[in-house]
């Protein structure tokens, strides 16, 4: 049985493990977060995990099966936070897990396969503008010379903080893990408004969208805004609106997968008043959990780009950012999420995820699978970011009956 | 005769005459504007004018007429420059009327009207965030209070720089013109493509046109571009692009008389790639020389604006920043203009200016005249600004033609 009080309990001491400032301000490896990491390492090993840490700090809490030879069942999340960052975020997939082997014990299940869970470090990309490091160290991602590249705002290198840790960044290596894992399960607030907005209490997910990123920079004439006639103009933001249009039209029209785009970034130049934008840059991201159908996304866009510049007369240049893959869940675990959840009488649906998780990286590990509960407006990294404790429970309860699954021999999810 | 050897040479002497840096800096006030000046004042005494400077640094130099009981001819223009500006702006206004004045005296016609030819001060709004400052204090629209408010970016007051040049801020009173006037003519380079465009080398300018200008604030909804499916959305940008496409849209349908329309400005909140834009302001600017049909094209846009956020579920807010009255040049001195370039043989074409100029402040005081001349690609306020000295002689021997005819007693303008 999931205990709600136990969980709230969980949430309020972590509510208070912050540096000062509004909301949640856990970033990595800062005080707060190593005190937050200290509280939960008491309670997982309260639950009876045997806890060990690697090299990047990272907290990996075992507990022991009927047959220890059997390939382990992972599970876990993040506690550290943006800055101004809300409670829910990472902690409420920690706390899952927690919750869920506490349960096991006081009910009397007995896994057949061991059980890991995981306190994964530093997923936030806040402090050194990269994301799920501690779960890049695990896939063994991460070299030493990153360490010393990867710095934060003051300089100070990811390195020498892990130094100051007690940690071991010279041997990241070793941080890699190999053993066998018969799948992974990450809990997880959605971060977006579909489940509220539906009013439904649980999403499965089905994949991990990545983004593919670029800017597109237009090349008009930067001429007076008085003495220049609308029809001898050539006017970068005005092709640079029909730009916007066109992703917003483009990935609309791509619903199942879905893909989104959006532009988040707009520089105009000379961006004045009295002036014709000569030059506009775009930032555009496009993101899906089908590579494919963000590939002809993004196709239709540049060809759109291509077709309203020349029709104006202007230049154009694509400069790409990244390109990331996206991560599929394993199907076989998404069903068996999808048959617990109707089992429980559980409202849900399958979804994919917009934002990175740990998750993504395990994907192609182990058979991976995660579970989104609603938060309050789909507010995230924001002190406003909330979930009800009773959300947070209907969540959890799935989330421990698909464990206690995964956790029987023969359940084949491959 | 206009000397085209002799109006080079003034051209090449004033390029000097400037601050380091890229092109032609003589911002208001500085030394090196107060060089040009006093160049140009030796320029006008050597052509025999009677100089007199007012409380602003306006300089007036007065050709008497065979009769000085009659009105006075106005003519000149500005010196100043924007920093990195051109060697054209302003000056080939002050050195055609120079010419003229000149050329006169050589060809030993004497006018029956006095001429008054003007150095206007401070055109620019570069230094104090306001054009045309010599014009309004000759027409007694500065008061000294507002020469305690103008200042420039090191917080100096122009009061107590006009005060450093000697002049006399407390009694910008005294600036004020008051002598009837029987026209006003200025020459200027268009700062516009269209006369290079049309191939023709003169316009005449039928009215000068005023700015509305107003800030246009949209609210939507700063989700997470990756967990934020399109449906769900309310991109505050995607609105912000229909109406920027609105604004240009509705000013080019607005053809006779002619309206112009820009979106200079866009500034994004949050402006990153990963979050949907939540705020947009966008700054509109629209032109004309008709305050009617510049109305009615600001209604329709914000007509569109209120509809395409409506559409989006979006709030928007509409902040006023400016609506000035455009000036109409005297319809009688436009036909006087275009007879005298008929005689001549010159090609015109009737036009209004979309920029401001000095003579904007003159039009409700007398009869008032502008004649344009090419600039190259329309470049101004900028190094590359440039007119060719055969360009800048074509429109100086019709401005002169037309000084003569209005220089003479009886030719009625009013």
């Amino acid at each position: 049985m999931i205990n709600q009080e136990r969980l709230a309990q969980d949430f309020n001491v972590m509510r208070g493990i912050t540096a000062p400032g509004e909301g949640i301000n856990r970033l990595a490896f800062t005080d707060s977060d190593w005190e937050g990491r200290a509280y939960l390492m008491r309670q997982m090993e309260a639950a009876g995990l045997t806890l060990r840490t690697d090299a990047f700090g990272n907290v990996l809490g075992r507990l022991a099966g009927k047959d220890n030879s059997l390939p382990a069942v992972m599970c876990g999340s993040h506690s550290d936070s943006v800055p101004r960052g809300g409670n829910y975020d990472g902690l409420a997939g920690v706390l899952a897990a927690l919750e869920t082997v506490r349960s096991m014990r006081e009910d009397g299940f007995q896994p057949d396969h061991p059980i890991e869970v995981v306190l994964f470090m530093c997923e936030e990309s806040s402090r050194f503008s990269a994301a799920t490091l501690g779960s890049r160290a695990m896939r063994g991602e991460l070299s030493s010379e990153d360490l010393q590249h990867l710095h934060d705002k003051e300089g100070k290198t990811l390195f020498s903080v892990l130094k100051e840790r007690g940690l071991d960044p010279e041997n990241i290596a070793g941080a890699k893990y190999t053993q066998p894992l018969k799948a992974m399960l990450e809990l997880h607030i959605e971060q977006g408004k579909v489940l509220e907005h539906e009013g439904i209490p649980v999403g499965i997910v089905t994949g991990i969208a990545a983004p593919a990123r670029f800017y597109c920079d237009i090349h008009g004439a930067a001429d007076h805004s008085g003495a220049t006639p609308m029809p001898l103009r050539h006017d970068a933001l005005c092709a640079a609106a029909e730009i916007i249009l066109a992703v917003e039209r483009a990935a609309g029209a791509q619903a199942d997968p879905p893909v989104v785009g959006t532009v988040g970034v707009v520089d105009v130049t000379p961006g004045v008043m009295n002036v014709i934008p000569g030059d506009v840059s775009l930032g555009v991201d496009l993101r899906s959990i089908d590579a494919n159908a963000r590939e002809q996304v993004e196709q239709t866009v540049r060809s759109e780009i291509e077709a309203i510049t020349r029709a104006r007369g202007l230049r154009y240049e694509i400069r790409p950012v990244s390109k990331e893959s996206p991560a599929r869940m394993a199907p076989a675990l998404v069903d068996l999420i999808a048959a617990e959840a109707e089992k429980a009488g559980i409202p849900y649906r399958r979804m994919p995820s917009g934002a990175g998780h740990d998750s993504m990286h395990w994907a192609d590990y182990a058979p991976t699978g995660m579970i989104f509960i609603p938060c309050r407006d789909g507010i995230s990294h924001n002190p406003a970011e909330y979930a009800s404790i009773e959300q947070i429970v209907t969540g959890v309860q799935l989330y421990s009956a698909v464990m206690r699954r995964l956790a029987v021999r023969g359940e084949d999810i491959s």
